[in-house]
């Protein structure tokens, strides 16, 4: 049995839910791996403030930097979030050799490249499981399954906010704004719902995955980021009508040497399996050369999954620590990023044009004359103004926007509506 | 970088499928992991034989034995299926210490509380990830990801034939017949489909599930069994109408120090995520104490899928020669099985009456007199015979048989029907 001691910085919610989590398993886990493992100590900003753990005595302290360079700890968990002091506080403990554990997603794609740098050159290890998707383990299926699989794409629900008010919509017909305030009544969304509707979280977490996907240096910069805040009801409708439901998606693509990392709303269709993931559930599907499809689904957030991803790392760490070897991923490339307008996707566009004939002749011109080719057609209503639904099939960005540019200028047409991406076989 | 010879035994579609991959992926794997990785041995029956890959000459042999003994071969990677030869291949490579890839679900279901034994004593690894759901990376999270977790049950569709049965059955009104006749057309059954539709070939996914899931020596003849060709298209229909599907479900639990695993058709709630993997594909629905909810979803067989999990096992047991380190999974325990009579489950439960008034009366109180509570209640059709359609609260199934049996003496009751398990939260 080898012993190690844990240096814990952090003691919120997923903080307490770890080291309670921790106690529990504890004689489970020395059976099953001959680790034991303790908590030597938790760092946290206020030792007066209530917890929702029992501590013992001597364990709490405010001095998280003398956490970090204590010869007593042997593993380093870094449950504070944010950037800073967490990026001082990682580095450090990375610098001595100590192997970190963390579930920053915010650190992750700020200054992931630079801490995998740092963890390598000292020979230890930087584990992230709890950083993407909560209890979903896809970052060690993918740095150790798929080491030897060439992954093409991934598509990620990986928001549990916006895909319960997504879910709320399509369900129960709610609107965007009722549905954000369930959300926020029942705690999945913030008063500022900001960084999850518009997908800058998800954002970060697509940064996370492009970066271990395809072992390269891509960051939350690199990532094109649309929300869901201007989903409307047509649109969950339309969806409906086509056989398809509307999801906020975080994309990250490789090819011809090149990455694209985006998120936003796309339409799935309702047979996909991704289409199945309601509520605040997330789920990464995984497209890979010999693997096919894969997808794993599970909690995104919350204190007993993220503890659970955060354990299944410590005992890596810890086992790694007894071995004297460590885990590492491999050098990450300078890959260049692709830029939104030359990456290719089928889309639905909705047009208000005025119903007389010829009318579709001009627009399926126009569409044509930037070489993109329609899949589908229904025309809605008649008479002074219709509503065209096309989807396209699949068509560079780039082109799709100028379609809708020359389209907006045709005189038969009065609006163009809304534009969603679709999800579709290539 | 670290140099290491692979001995392949078997070169059927999952082997000729292994050796291209690794041959594609070679530079990259070496680029990301530091491991040089080349076949030195290929054993197959015939040597004579056409095969799906290219091979070196010198490479391919018939005597396997000489392979296993090599000293040329670091790694034995063991693609033939069936138990003898592969059981005395396997424990003669694992007792001179060389580590063991294996997708043989047939050996490890039989075999495998010996076979991790001598991996252990030998102090070497036995991975076998390709064994259950194909290209799905069950083995992998269990082991690592969930190593520290309590896990309480798994329901998985680890079968493709049947799954695509089904789907047929569900989504085209196919009857068990037709839709049998077309999965051997396309080659997702075989001509003698027993091992398939009867539940063998899932049951002995189960007991690996199980012995990985919860460290017990649990074994192919630990599993209840029952197959889907008794479900008609009544049943599917009747699924329907209550807003479920019926798939074939590996089921493994671990209650009150029992394990039970067994396989059966089940009806599954359509907005369970199980619900939504159709056609031949695979998942395994987790739920453990911390993580909650998981599943993982993917190709459960096919060269491409296959190889692909048999590549990231060879890439970890290389790691660790390469690293003089082993994974290990840490003592298997004796846990007592439980009976299929003392698992616990919700009901469907059709019975053909005689309309006349006290029936539903006479029939409750059979059900009350068992303890088996009723959830939900519908009558179809009136007059002479009509049917009525019961689902059950959970109910232990001893109960439900008796249930059942003391159903089929009422003389209002002209026939006891379809009765089959149903997926509920307990």
């Amino acid at each position: 049995v080898t012993e190690l001691r844990l240096g814990v910085l952090g003691c919120g919610t997923v903080g307490a839910a770890f080291v309670a989590l921790l106690a529990e398993r504890r004689a489970e886990i020395r059976t099953r791996t001959g680790l034991d493992l303790t908590v030597g100590a938790v760092a946290v900003r206020d030792t007066g403030a209530t917890r929702a753990v029992e501590l013992a005595a001597g364990i709490l302290t405010d001095d998280a930097a003398a956490v970090v360079a204590s010869p007593d700890v042997d593993i380093v968990v870094e449950l504070i979030g944010g950037i800073e002091p967490a990026r001082t506080l990682v580095l450090s403990a990375l610098e001595q050799g100590r192997p970190v554990v963390t579930g920053n997603k915010a650190l992750l794609a700020t200054h992931g490249v630079e801490l995998l740098a740092a963890a390598s050159s000292a020979g230890t290890d930087l584990l992230f499981e709890a950083a993407v998707a909560g209890g979903i383990p896809l970052m060690r299926v993918l740095r150790e399954s798929l080491v030897g699989e060439r992954v093409r794409r991934m598509l990620g629900i990986v928001n549990g906010t916006t895909n319960f008010i997504l879910t709320k919509m399509t369900e129960e017909g709610a609107d965007y704004g009722d549905a954000l305030a369930e959300a926020q009544r029942l705690g999945y969304a913030e008063a500022d719902p900001t960084a999850d509707v518009e997908g800058h979280d998800a954002g970060a977490k697509a940064a996370i995955m492009a970066m271990i996907a395809f072992r390269a240096t891509v960051g939350a910069g690199d990532v094109h980021t649309e929300g869901i805040s201007t989903v409307g009801t047509d649109d969950i409708e339309a969806a409906r009508r086509l056989g398809h439901v509307i999801k906020l998606l975080a994309v990250v693509e490789e090819d011809g040497g090149a990455i694209s990392a985006r998120v936003h709303p796309a339409m799935v269709p309702v047979d996909h399996p991704l289409a199945a993931v309601r509520d605040s559930f997330n789920a990464v599907f995984v497209v890979g050369d010999a693997v096919d499809e894969l997808m794993l689904y599970g909690r995104g957030a919350g204190g007993g999954p993220t503890a659970s991803a955060v354990l299944g790392d410590v005992i890596e760490a810890a086992d790694h620590v007894a071995r004297r070897t460590t885990g590492g991923l491999g050098p990450l490339a300078d890959v260049p990023i692709r830029a939104i307008d030359d990456t290719r996707s089928a889309f639905f566009v909705r047009l208000a044009v005025i119903d007389r004939p010829g009318v579709l002749a001009a627009v399926a011109g126009v569409f044509g004359a930037h070489g993109v080719s329609i899949r589908s057609m229904e025309q809605r209503g008649s008479g002074g103004e219709a509503q065209l639904d096309f989807i396209t099939h699949v068509a560079r960005e780039a082109d799709l926007r100028a379609t809708l540019a020359d389209l907006a200028d045709l005189d038969a047409v009065e609006r163009v509506g809304t534009c969603l991406r679709v999800v579709a076989d290539e």
